[in-house]
């Protein structure tokens, strides 16, 4: 058994984490910690009570090497680069679901705040294992991917080729509430969001650039994307419309066919799919449709769990060699 | 007072109307009818106890014209144009809510069914206030619009001398569920929507060509349209959000407040629109935003009043010379 | 036109009391005001754009009378008693939303804090129209009654005779969240609230005295409840389900209609009422039904409405001798 | 490996045995039919692509024996007892998640239909595990209690001896839509329900005479009972209010550990319960407080696992003398 740790186990994707890896063969959650500390994780989290039991330490970084040798961060940006500067030094490896690592250096800086360990930025890997899998294989370090970047880029991908220059690609993304976290704020009241949808940070989203980046790494191409997030009167899921404009007719289904035969976490539908028969699991599931030279795209997932927590764990899966699919949650919470 | 006339009172539009029409200072509901007729509207609709009490009638389409001389169907489409034929001829003037008489008889036959009264067709004047209210005023018989066809083009008309040639504009669609009616099928089944989004009738939704054509009538362009509309986890209201290419940069705030100046109905935004506050009321609210040239507007409205019934007595009252806000709903549900 | 004013107009209540008066035939809204101020109503409630325009002053106590001879208080309690006390002696009417003035001495402050107006608590009235209308006539300080009381009350209160002594009447309550306000709590998040609902406070409620202590002084009665709130995922409305043991077979209905027979608000259901039929309306629908001696009675009404917002206005029109039902809304949401 | 067959696959409930039953490591799903048949069970549940694969055959009742030895049942009531009578006579066991064998005759035949198979009915065991695991080790048949049933008796069975002669137990339940099954109607139409909240069949549903039938011979006590179910907006889940009178008074928690502590599957919670945190788990967790004589208990389970198919599977680890626990979902939907 590897020991894991997890920091910053309050919120919600640190509970996603605590109830898959409860059940992992191979990893044993070891050290669970938060900035206060707590008796018993069934404090923060009662839904744990004769689930799992353990004590949640108060952080104490020059200890959580004794622990465990692998950590998944669920912390707020720019804690989380503090944290894993500190315990990169001390040859632990971590998976960082902030977004302090997604990106280039300009871009972090020019969405986020001044970067303080440029070091570790330029070797960590983006933890998207369709397009990266062969790099996380070997990584210290793990960017795990953004929700809104994981359905919009596992969407887009396979079209890329196909895609008229210089045209933009639309993104109207819809998102669930957890999406933001445990925060309270006016848009996370029930009152503000039940009953309602509105777009927020319109085109200025951060994670709009994560979605650019990645695209032109992954096919040396610079793309034109505009990014629309919603706020959606559901907790969980999230659905992205992607609007393309292509060089020439095409086939979308047996375009995401061939893109994905081999990926088990990536269901190409043929009806529209719905955000309901992803919840609960690390299943991205994408239906297309063209209208002559327009395309189409839908695709799903759970925000917390492929889009934070349970990509996180098949992140680990892969760096330590077990099957990806080990532990896993496929089983949706439909109906 | 106008004596007018409702046929099809058991359904949501048809409730809407009555809720509407029975605080007008000058029309007069005094006939109130449905296929089968029930011994008052109570009966069908409870919330309307100690509010509205009216026997309705069963059909009886020779009998109409002796209780009103404005009659509104809210009827199912095919239904619709058979009555309006009969009820035209014995000089009443209509107020279609159905598709019947909203599209030229080549795209109402493709997407519908045979025309069954092309006489009244090409001569029927479409509902959409701010851009047909001259033709309204002398009309005999209006097809009111859709309620997505309402929210996108007064969201896309005020743009598009400034949108790309040969480019695509790209009208991403949420609405809540009693835009379906009241029809029991899976997808209005309460546990399919629930905690759920998910896309129907991809492209080839019924509304695609009613917006298409709409522009070309008005704009004299040819313009490319890809329509998706999306279910929503709500009751009431429709969020449109529409992306195109410019020609050029524009401010798209001046050119809505601009197109907009004199429109009670249309609240132009400086900030993202949401649903509820439109809910209850008769107003389009309009957002809009470019990132160079991409261009995304948002658009919102309740669907069954400005996509439907309110609209509906906004036309009657100008058919009748009336202040067209008369009795129309302006307070909205918030919160 | 008599002059109103509003204290407290950035919370729900305020946005009601708002949205009621303005269509109102004899008051007019000439004084709104927050602790903070605003350059437009507009700015603290967007859905009013087009509807209503007035600028928010700051709360100067000393110039309300200028502006207006009636005001609404829409405030926490504590803060509300502090402005009454000045308020009345500049000879102000009042009515106020809060709890201030509900209880006796004793029982407010054993359940809120110590009172600090008691010369003006001694002389309040109790706004429930229904059982205190001849005192409301001639009142200076109405206490517009809390929104579980409202539903319990007009629910037990035609019963208590038929009660078995020493029993407990068991109240089991169910709120939207908009019974908070807008308060960021946890219990206000919407993960919290989706998918869910809970008891809150049970037993020890604040809304539990003051329905006891209105039974006993109506029916000289003293009666013990057991008062239990739930949290529900709807943003609006009240059902409140009463079960009491009686001392006698009984006709629920009958009872119920010959309580409420002049009673325009009130309405006696033959079938089980639901909240969507009373949101947005001042209607409190009650049906009834007896299994032998255990009665169940279920209450539903819209709880800013019926049970704050539309009361007030109620007593308002009652305290200046007008038609009770001039400018209240009666029109549901439904569907 | 033990073979099993579940008939009825296309429901709910058939939904969630699959998805428990894949995952058993001594329970292998062997047959799988409905009425009609379908080529692969990812038809009627599309969630269940990439997770299970399985053909679904047509019924044929002669044919079960040669695919499994214990069946699940998740039919209609009626149909249910058709074939379980003809697969006992083929040896087969049963567990019936129908109404058909919860009831006495006398009762069953009141509020459902005539019974047709009296004979197994005589012998069959209700399998609420906690109160009747001896017998369910060696049952044939197994009458799975419904889901109203199972949240009330675990509530109020620990305190039956406290409660006061002759007074009535007031059983306020409340229940998400999946618990009225897929079929279309007007009760399940999200424009019904959502938003909403109402009382259904008060008094007379059929889960009434089950509570009453089993605490009678559980605690050899006649008790008067008031059943009211309410249908809530959310999906999954129900909470069961119970009020009662005392003849002492008593500390409720701890009659309740005291009553439960042996119980893996039951959480007694010193705050107020809530169904979320039940969500997807067999667990029903319970609190209680008092008022002097006056008891409230509150009682949450998820409908269609602990109120069916869980705790299907439960009994079914049972009858097999399996550790109770095998397979059982205990993980939550939170957040």
């Amino acid at each position: 058994m590897i020991n894991i740790g997890i920091i910053g186990a309050s919120g919600y994707t640190g509970l996603e984490l605590i109830k898959i890896l409860i059940n992992h063969p191979k990893f044993k959650i070891n050290y669970i910690a938060t900035t206060e500390g707590s008796e018993n994780i069934t404090n923060l989290h009662p839904s744990l009570e004769n689930v799992f039991s353990c004590e949640v330490k108060k952080i104490d970084l020059k200890n959580v090497k004794n622990y465990c040798e692998l950590v998944f961060l669920a912390l707020p940006h720019k804690t989380a680069m503090a944290y894993t500067k500190e315990l990169l030094k001390d040859g632990l490896k971590i998976i960082d679901l902030s977004a302090d690592y997604r990106l280039k250096i300009e871009n972090y800086e020019k969405f986020y705040c001044p970067h303080e360990d440029k070091e570790n930025l330029s070797h960590a890997i983006y933890g998207l294992p369709e397009y990266f899998r062969d790099k996380i294989k070997d990584a210290k370090l793990i960017a795990n991917p953004g929700c809104y970047p994981t359905a919009s880029l596992l969407g887009i991908l396979p079209f890329i080729d196909y895609i008229e220059d210089n045209s933009t690609i639309f993104i109207d993304a819809k998102s669930g509430v957890s999406g933001a976290g445990k925060k309270l704020t006016e848009t996370s009241h029930f009152v503000t969001i039940n009953e309602n949808i509105f777009a927020y940070n319109p085109i200025s989203h951060r994670h709009s650039p994560e979605i650019r980046e990645k695209i032109e790494i992954l096919k040396e191409k610079n793309i034109k994307t505009l990014f629309i997030p919603h706020l959606l009167p559901v907790t969980r899921g999230m659905l992205v419309s992607i609007y393309a404009t292509l060089k020439t007719t095409i086939n979308p289904i047996d375009i995401l066919k061939n893109s994905y035969k081999d990926e088990f976490f990536i269901r190409v539908r043929e009806n529209p799919v719905d955000i309901k028969s992803t919840s609960g699991t690390n299943f991205c599931d994408i239906y297309a449709k063209c209208d002559e030279n327009s395309l189409f795209i839908s695709s799903a997932i759970d925000n917390l769990l492929r889009g934070a927590s349970s990509q996180a764990v098949v992140n680990a899966n892969i760096m330590y060699g077990f099957d990806e699919k080990l532990a896993i949650p496929i089983i949706s919470y439909v109906p």
